[in-house]
């Protein structure tokens, strides 16, 4: 795969975005400021680090790259400063939200894939990398996991973690391919939420 | 230890039942599709991916072997779109229930042995491969954990994983251990259910 | 590092430390004795499962050195027994919690180190190893963590785990580091206690 400049400020933005939601969630429950940072670090790399131990990549990029952990604290902290003004820009949040759910099931499935993972574990883990650490982030404020329970979010990475699994299966393994996923996938969440697209609950 | 076709399907068989009990814990609570059938996964493989990151088998089987996780989401849709009917069957599915138990402890801790692991860690990795799914689904969908509270279920795994312990250190290690084990966890499981045992509660 | 007797006596000290403040919450929420002694073996042993897994160590000590499950087994146990007496030794317990918090921070940062962790990594896996079994604790019995809602505790051990690192950096890895970095943790664990230090909470 591949490790440019501009690949590691779209993840870190991705990072930044997600302890954000973390972080927002510890604020409501009331946390102390190590609680809003600890849920803010696990909400952004709570996913990364179980795909990083399913694929034997240790220690966990969150532990052996500085600049994973010092973005998510950053982020959390300037959080639980600034939540009272938050609610204002509540649409770019989840702008962002929908930018990090791309970016991270395509590096999360590039990076499956990288190690050797067969196709259906890769889209698997790609899925995880994105959802896994709002998984986290709810479970730690004693939530049942909202990506469970509605809204188009995690059907949406899957989806592009098939269509990037196919494309590498095609020889198209570079950056635009990243790119070109992320984008895709950002679109779609975008016009899922803009419609209010869910997925279907069973019948009582 | 052993691969063949009859222990695979019998470990499919196992999966499934586990993703039925994990689907329908999700239909119980509302969640959407995605939502039950990610709780089916979690309850079907979440036990077997803790094992494999522990004993080092990465990526988990759950990931690696693409019936799995198939095997888990079929069984999964199936009883989103069947529950209303599932009450009727409630006995059967106990039963197999019982069955994936047995199964799970027993290739569990095998698996664990082959790999190294002492025989104390054995019989924990082996219990936790058949009642770490289910903690995840109770987890997931904001229940105390149900193993925790009653009935007697982990400690018949644990008895069955330290009766497979002995054999393999006796040498026997082959299909006929593993299958008489999980034959016997099964029984006295059913029989554990139809008498109602449980483990004490401490005095107030 | 160092595997000295005196080191293992004092780990499973805070092994069963932390083993009976898991039991007692399970004890709490009227789990019956399998799910007390789970409870303890989580608290007890979660922490250290997590950093094993993400520096490789597989399998975790947890699993590999029977005298890490056993000991917390059988404080679970005596917990279940004797827990009508234990309100008497409250500040007992909260000594030796503190105990183990610095111990298991120590022990936790420098195994990171020694596996080549980088030292902002090392010094979050040393915290995690802490707080870890505390997390899983909670969560077991269905409790937003308290490590995240009120006190210095974690921070305590984050202060202290950079302080190892920089004396790692420094040279000095032996036995004395390790046990006057743990007796620091300690004494500033106590002194929060007892002065009600705590982080604060984000304005409504």
């Amino acid at each position: 795969m591949t490790g440019g400049y501009g690949l590691l400020v779209a993840d870190l933005i991705g990072v930044a975005v997600f302890a954000a939601s973390g972080a927002s969630a510890g604020v409501v429950k009331r946390l102390d400021l190590f609680g809003v940072a600890f849920v803010g670090f696990a909400a952004a790399l709570g996913g990364g680090i179980l795909r990083d131990l399913a694929i034997g990549a240790v220690p966990p990029l969150a532990f052996a790259d500085w600049r994973y952990p010092v973005t998510a604290v950053v982020a959390s902290v300037a959080v639980f400063w600034l939540h009272p003004t938050l609610n204002r820009v509540r649409r770019t949040v989840l702008l962002l939200d929908a930018a990090g759910l791309g970016l991270f099931t395509a590096t999360g499935t590039l990076k499956a894939l990288d190690a050797g993972v067969p196709p259906v574990g890769a889209c698997l883990l790609g899925m995880l990398t994105a959802i896994g650490g709002g998984l986290a982030r709810d479970l730690l404020v004693g939530e049942i996991p909202v990506v469970l329970r509605r809204d188009l979010y995690a059907v949406v990475a899957l989806g592009g973690a098939i269509l990037i699994t196919i494309l590498h299966g095609l020889g198209h393994t570079g950056l635009v391919t990243l790119v070109s996923a992320a984008a895709l996938i950002f679109g779609v969440r975008v016009i899922a939420l803009h419609r209010h697209w869910s997925a279907p609950i069973a019948a009582p």
